[in-house]
């Protein structure tokens, strides 16, 4: 792959958004990808169902909304018989290269996008140079768009080189809602992987830097709070009603006072709130969606007892009633020493790799640590490489945008650090 | 009309909820039925554009929500040419009634449904019979089909009379969001009104109770406040996020604790609420539909100017902007004292009504005033008209219903009213 | 006694402002007054214990608080036998002035003042003329102080005059804090009263104005909630705490937003708050003096019931204990017809007395409601009387003055109302 | 010091513990015993004034208070010419013992107390023992009573032994306000240590645990919010009230949701609230105590940044002022490694000394670093040495306590250092 087509592949997915589980025309996009340019000499492409185990997935949306991005993707004109092995949500590939003895190495990239609206400032990158995602609130705000074009990138490159062994590349779906990690860590594919990278790009480190090994990954867990309490005309009767946006209004503002805590690093997010009909009734319905995290597992489950709490009293107050769902968590993870000393070798020999740090602190959470704790569990080693770049908005926002110069760090970074790993066995 | 021929109507109109400026399917059956039952009996039948002053018209909703409402109006098979003349939502209508010498006496009746899911439970009337609405998220939940319905059988009695004047008849759309009422006021059809009634079901009187003349209409207000702040990575970088929802449920919070006040009756309702996209992006925009009523125009104008200052200062304090839009107002007004002794004197006449009531107190809010007060500016009177019916759930709850022999009550009373009202001018 | 006399004593009263149960100055000049006036032409002087029902006493402050401020009276010189009857907080004093066959009338006025401090501004009238209170933290900003004057004015303008039959002058202490009406109420002296008056300067209404019968008295209840969490050091162990005082705030701000109720006027303060003992400890206690009323009984309960789930649904958010104590409470009463005439008529004949309305409504609360009862169910009548002042701030501010005139205007009606009732009875 | 010396001076301490200033009785129990034991060995005693530059003094309380706790040590019939130095809150000393050439080095304990009740549980061992706190309010809860007594174990140790140099022990009051660490930093006494160490015991460490060096002390300031509103009738005229209680409730609920920062710890405490005056009068007054910390300078500043923000917008939000004065502050400051590893090697020989921890984070804050942070940009070296000790509640608790014998042992640790700098230097 040419600089030139790294770029128009990563515009290309950058330019059709699809949030987690939804990621129909991603997925069809790589598949045509692999099969056009490496073809017969992929030993198997896993792709949907194969790819992941289905049961395992988490926060699948509903049907409607499944629909409704399936039909978007088919209206693209993409190959109808990948869409159709992916319905129902199952999204995500597996592609594997066998080139005789040697290790099994995984490398693991996301390809899920962000349900939110992409600026539309004419100085945001995409917008001048015309690949402004096309779907109204759904955006690659955290570079998985560039995740994809690397794995494809690396898998490529390493069927090129002297590699002896077996390379798995998994095309991951649902990162940012903790969904699809888990399901690609209890799949069959990931048990004799020796040794597994992952890969994010940006973190706030520029262009020509890399994180060998990054650690910190919070453990996290989703929980979903539906506050049920009695309407009533907001005129004429207001005390016959049981009001569910006090309850919310209250619990939001004693979810984010939950103490800090002296042992790490702690976090809670009422990312989405919602209820009420109209002006003019007494709301009997309001939903939270929230998440909280801890720098270990104790703590994330210290911020979830907290929360729990609050969200309870709060419904009591307002003499509502409340459920409270948990949804996807994920836990911590660390990289291995061994791996992380490669990488760092790797990106030294990297051209325009300036700056190499042996380790960082991601201060977010990631689901990829199911599939590192699945092959550190096996006996194998893992590690989570940052590729730095220059991102004018921070990951998760309207002007989230990378340099695209990054793409080809990260591919040299990882290719060289799969081809060290064979070496290293024989 | 026939006794079933009433609750036959009701319930059809009661399966179609429409909500504001969307009654599509509502006035082409009204205005059909108006056709078939009284034809060249009107002197005139005005629809849409013609019925009301379209520049006038306040929370009209956007094209979107317009064009889906009106295809399923479409669907329905109703008549094309009607819902052509109500395209955009200038929907309502007002029929006229010519008969010789005597006074113009107008009959407000308001014919929109509620944004609200009807309840389910097999014991809720309208489930057992079958007449639940085929619109989930919408629901005559006030009673208006009952209204429309009284307008059509009103006309037809006094046509049958010998009622010697004018009766026009209005069927306001947009009542439930202070919508219609101005727009009204403002046609030229109101103009030369000498006495005006209005009429609503229910308010807490069981069957075979009227209230003459309500008084206690409380202004009312809306508004709508648009938070907007900065989102964030909310693991990695919370401190760098404006958090719209922490403003939003601050507001809430402080807006239903605004001081209750001296002068008399307040009411405040932050009735719709939303904010966030993703449960991992501090929240940058939220939004709160609110709500303030006063006894006079001075307390909702205190109110509003305590709600200002609390939606302000909540954005402030979470470092956000805060764009705040007044929405529609509707003034207060009084029961004329002669018209109010006609209809206690026709409902005294009435089979089925035990116990009629001169005055008693809304506590809630109608854009009927506009109406009541341009007939009373113009120098006629007006009667706000309350007849009972026993009702299962409080009004604006998902269990509310009517029972249907308040709907025969209603016109008898009114159409008494009306020949009265004729008769004393002879 | 000439205008001056009432001035002058009025004056010495404010003063020295003693709140509830603490008149140990008050009492004991009130006794010098009316001995040093009317000597042996009163029937009986009952003061302290002998005027009240001891054991009804309700917010009785503890012994340390009484001490300081019996020390205070004695400092003053003041009559150390009247002091000594006064011990332990046992104030206020009932006259009586027995002239020969006839009704007994009774009036009742209070004595105490207000733990708030009074403004030092030059242009404030106490500070100009050189009156201002000695106590700061206590001040007489509810007129209490021309109220007592009123009652000595009243007794001897009465003993002057033809008046035939027995007149009772109830100088009631511990009103504002709803804790002396009661146990005057249940003291023998109020048995035999056939007529009550009772009197209140100000309540917005100018001098020269006279409300002959006030209604609308607010029932009333106290409530003291002591939430017990756990300290904890703030910096090191933030998360072993228990914060007490973010209980107490979220009931604030819960407090304040319970719903309005349709049924009538409702009310809720949090008069007093309190919490934490060092910046760098997380509370483990803190305190909230709130009050509820409602214009019935019934809306007052709904207001206590939703503040007790409110307080107890906060302390339950942070993990704290709460223990709610109900204080004293007061009904509601309405004047009686035929003394509110009578009181018209009276005010009617009195010089300076500009505007007399029959009726008005107090909004506030009062615990003259417990005499007026009482009284009212042994068959007798009461009427609560409102005297116009220009007061320059509003009742319980700072800036809080009557407008001296107004002093002998009091007496004149009241005393004028008192012979009527003598003579109507002959 | 014999043992029983040791734990009968803590004792006699603990008896009487005195916050920040009012260290009286205090300083003038360690002048007597200082004198009583070395006499003539000292070459100085600085007292009060002498020991402290005045004019840097943080946090003092006002002269009643002051007086107060003078006259309270008075009463203990302590050495009126020690007391007569301290007066108006100059408290604390400075102990000087010279023995040849060789270095200078500094102790600095602190001997202040805490504002709280402790615990009249039988089992509290002060409690068992008889030496609870004589004074209801205050409560040696920090251990200071034992650092006090280490000052001047350490003294007589040093004294009689082969060191040789200069040793100043610091009594320093006012740690708890963060008030007199500046003071004593300022002063001329620290500008020639050349090695300055500074102890606690405690801190979740056992009895015979040492930790040679501790960091992570967080940055501090304490802030003061005045609100100011309007009072106003509370059932007469909410409305005219602006409520300075409903303003500081909001800002106590938005203090503790300030977004946690990436960077690192941070921390904020409303730890004293109080406002209003009477249950029935809207509150026109209101205050909050706080205090917030973070990991760095910056962070603090950033923690003091949101909460202005926070206050000024609680209190525009109910119509108040606020006036917000700055309190003190302390910053950051590092253990030096040469001192770590003399402590260190010191604790190695204590007998009773079990574990020895080279770093640990304190995760609180100290004024100590005012101090440490003179030593070292004089170009000296300072060291923060933590003692364990058994303590059955939380520092800051009702129920903390320390096991005496660990006062002992921080003798041995640390006249076992200061030996070891003198021979360093020789």
């Amino acid at each position: 792959m040419t600089a030139d087509d790294l770029v128009s592949l990563r515009r290309d997915l950058h330019r059709k958004p699809e949030p987690a589980w939804r990621e129909f025309y991603t997925t069809a996009r790589i598949v045509a990808e692999l099969e056009s340019r490496l073809g017969d000499d992929l030993a198997a492409l896993h792709v949907g169902p194969d790819a992941i185990a289905g049961d395992k997935r988490m926060a699948v949306p509903d049907d409607a909304e499944l629909t409704h991005w399936y039909e978007r993707a088919q209206e693209t004109g993409v190959d109808e018989a990948v869409l159709e092995r992916l319905e129902g949500g199952a999204t995500g590939a597996v592609a594997v290269l066998e080139r005789g003895e040697g290790p099994t190495v995984g490398l693991r990239v996301d390809i899920d996008a962000l349900p939110r609206r992409e600026s539309d400032d004419p100085t945001h990158h995409p917008v001048a140079e015309g690949f402004r995602s096309e779907h109204e609130g759904a955006m690659h705000a955290c570079g998985h768009d560039a995740h994809a074009t690397m794995g494809i990138g690396v898998l490529e490159r390493v069927a090129e080189s002297d590699f002896s062994g077996t390379l798995k590349v998994f095309f991951q779906p649902a990162e940012e809602v903790i969904g699809g990690g888990k399901s690609m860590a209890e799949s069959e594919h990931i048990r004799d992987v020796d040794a597994l990278l992952a890969v994010h790009i940006g973190l706030d480190h520029p262009t020509g830097e890399v994180v060998a090994g990054i650690d910190g990954f919070l453990a996290v867990s989703h929980l979903e709070a539906e506050f049920t309490g009695e309407s009533a005309h907001a005129g004429g009767h207001p005390e016959q009603g049981r009001n569910a946006v006090q309850a919310m209004a209250t619990a939001v503002q004693n979810l984010y006072a939950i103490p800090r805590h002296n042992d790490g690093t702690t976090r809670v997010n009422a990312g989405v709130v919602e209820g009420g009909s109209a002006a003019n009734v007494i709301p009997d319905e309001a939903r939270i969606v929230a998440e909280v995290r801890g720098e270990t597992t104790e703590l994330m489950e210290y911020m979830k007892r907290r929360t729990r709490r609050v969200l309870r009293s709060a419904a009591e107050m307002h003499d509502c009633e409340v459920s409270i769902e948990t949804g996807p968590e994920a836990p911590s993870a660390t990289s291995d020493a061994d791996l992380v000393s490669i990488v760092a070798d790797a990106a030294g020999d990297t051209a325009g790799i300036e700056r190499v740090l042996e380790r960082d602190e991601l201060g977010g959470s990631e689901d990829a640590t199911f599939l590192m704790k699945a092959v550190q569990e096996n006996g194998g080693t893992a590690c989570y490489v940052g590729v730095g770049t220059d991102h004018p908005g921070g990951h998760h926002t309207a002007t989230f945008d990378v340099d695209e110069a990054s793409i080809g760090h990260g591919i040299d970074v990882l290719a060289g650090a799969i081809e060290r790993i064979s070496h290293r066995h024989t």
